[in-house]
């Protein structure tokens, strides 16, 4: 019996020793710039806690999906999370010279570099999908690709973000505060989109899932992202800076539209608390076997980073 | 008979059209920023010539594809194309003001709308090859999700443009002066990955083809990006400003590492006439089926922007 510590550690040591071959392997071909290859492993190499590969173990184990299948799919989202990461640091976006306590990848770089590091690891993503190690069924390889290209996109990820520099104020004068309903829709692109693929990517490998099982593990995602993100907010405001690795109170600061700022922080863990719970719920139709699932919203729901 | 004009004028008619519906269908579903889906579709609005969706038409054309796969997969390379004038005309990039005599997305929105209209045409891309109306058959779509993959990331286009970036001296005192086979591995990565995808994009839709014919396309594929490069090369030293549409004889002036620069302007002019003859002579296998493709040679070889 793995206890979750173990399983989150060997999460991250799975993904990080893929990641790591794979650019190693990359870089050892010579076509690619050196330069590169070194900005797109340093960006994805970065300490992460590797959430999200874990959600694509816990969700592909429900089905007996192949572990080195769904090792590459959780590399190929952590190719996709990270560049986002990386993007969103640049100083026309965010501006943050540090993440987990290291340089972002344009100060240990240059903004060209990470602009383009991340623009790699983007199409990485999708050729890591498109090889048939993912999955000898080119239909299992398709669907991965058509739903990470939504969750990553305009109305998905890239969305979300768009939609959170809008609220902060940056394309008209003085920042428009957002109802509850907004804040959820934008964080659902914003971080749900990717959090929902992590728990949906092992169906999608899984032609004998049913139909009640696909929609337990959409609403689980939606709910574990909306948890994800209410935590998020909350060590903002809560967390320890040391902890956390990265500069909090940025939030009211840079007038980001969030529920803890729109709830206020009692009622955010209050609604922490029920969404979690909610989450767990979904998981129902899985009886005993979803385990792992139900660890990772504990987790998420006490993490102190 | 429809001449060669009437062609050119078709592909661009017919891919603007799909693209302009595409977006704004992606803008009436009111799931992502109104402001980001109105950036991506400038972005890819912008006057371009088209001519990698007539060189997909035209590879396609050889095989019976049929019209309307043909005409997803050319949007889909439009987008890529376009995400990566995006991202190459940003200030810590080429720091661009004009594109087609037109704003470029940073100067006509801002910095960060250009970042993430980039990101989001990426995704995009690939969207629109994963959807069954691309192909019915999933290993068909997997296939071309794998080639722009490839084509677009680090060891492809992404690359190129590193690699480009590194010989202007970017990042180390002084220009690096490369030579004639560096430049050309530079520009088959940075140009010639996504011709040569275009190029290549009918094969993967027609399992008839043979390996004599997918040979020869790959050939004419690097012969007509060597080709083009060359010709926009020799353009920006002896073209016409007010044709060109954007400003010239600017690749001295940045220490781009370019084959006019290093064979000087009569041996390039000779060597695009060699490497143009030699791209036709790669299509004997298709006897007269490949006059289109062999137009567009010829196209190139006297553009004047």
């Amino acid at each position: 019996m793995t206890s979750f510590p173990q399983a989150l550690g060997l999460a991250q040591q799975q993904v990080e020793e893929f990641l790591s071959a794979h650019f190693a392997a990359l870089a050892a071909t010579g076509v690619s710039s050196p330069r590169l290859v070194e900005a797109m492993s340093y960006a994805v190499l970065n300490g992460g806690k590797r959430l999200r590969p874990l959600l694509v173990f816990a969700g592909a184990g429900l089905f007996g999906v192949p572990e080195a299948a769904a090792l590459r799919v959780a590399a190929a989202l952590e190719c996709v999370h990270c560049y986002s990461l990386v993007h969103d640091d640049l100083p026309a976006m965010d501006d943050d010279d540090l993440r987990r306590g290291k340089p972002t990848t344009h100060r240990a770089f240059d903004e060209a570099t990470a602009i383009l590091a991340g623009d790699g690891l983007l199409s990485e993503a999708f050729a890591i999908l498109a090889d048939p190690a993912t999955s000898p069924a080119p239909a299992h390889r398709i669907a991965l690709v058509a739903a990470l290209a939504r969750a990553s996109g305009a109305s998905g990820m890239v969305g979300g973000q768009m939609l959170d520099l809008a609220a902060e104020g940056r394309f008209a004068a003085g920042s428009t505060a957002l109802s509850e309903a907004e804040i959820r829709h934008l964080q659902g692109l914003k971080t749900g989109a990717l959090i929902g693929f992590a728990c949906q990517a092992g169906c999608l490998l899984a032609p004998a899932s049913t139909p009640a099982e696909r929609e337990a593990l959409a609403s689980f995602g939606a709910g574990f992202g909306l948890a994800f993100q209410l935590k998020d907010d909350l060590l903002d405001v809560e967390g320890d800076t040391a902890l956390v690795g990265k500069a909090l109170r940025k939030d009211e600061a840079a007038g980001k539209a969030t529920l803890v700022g729109v709830l206020g922080v009692a009622p955010a863990r209050a609604a922490l608390a029920r969404v979690t719970a909610e989450a767990g719920e979904a998981l129902g139709v899985f009886g005993g076997r979803a385990e792992l699932l139900r660890e990772l919203l504990a987790y998420n729901a006490t993490r102190d980073a």
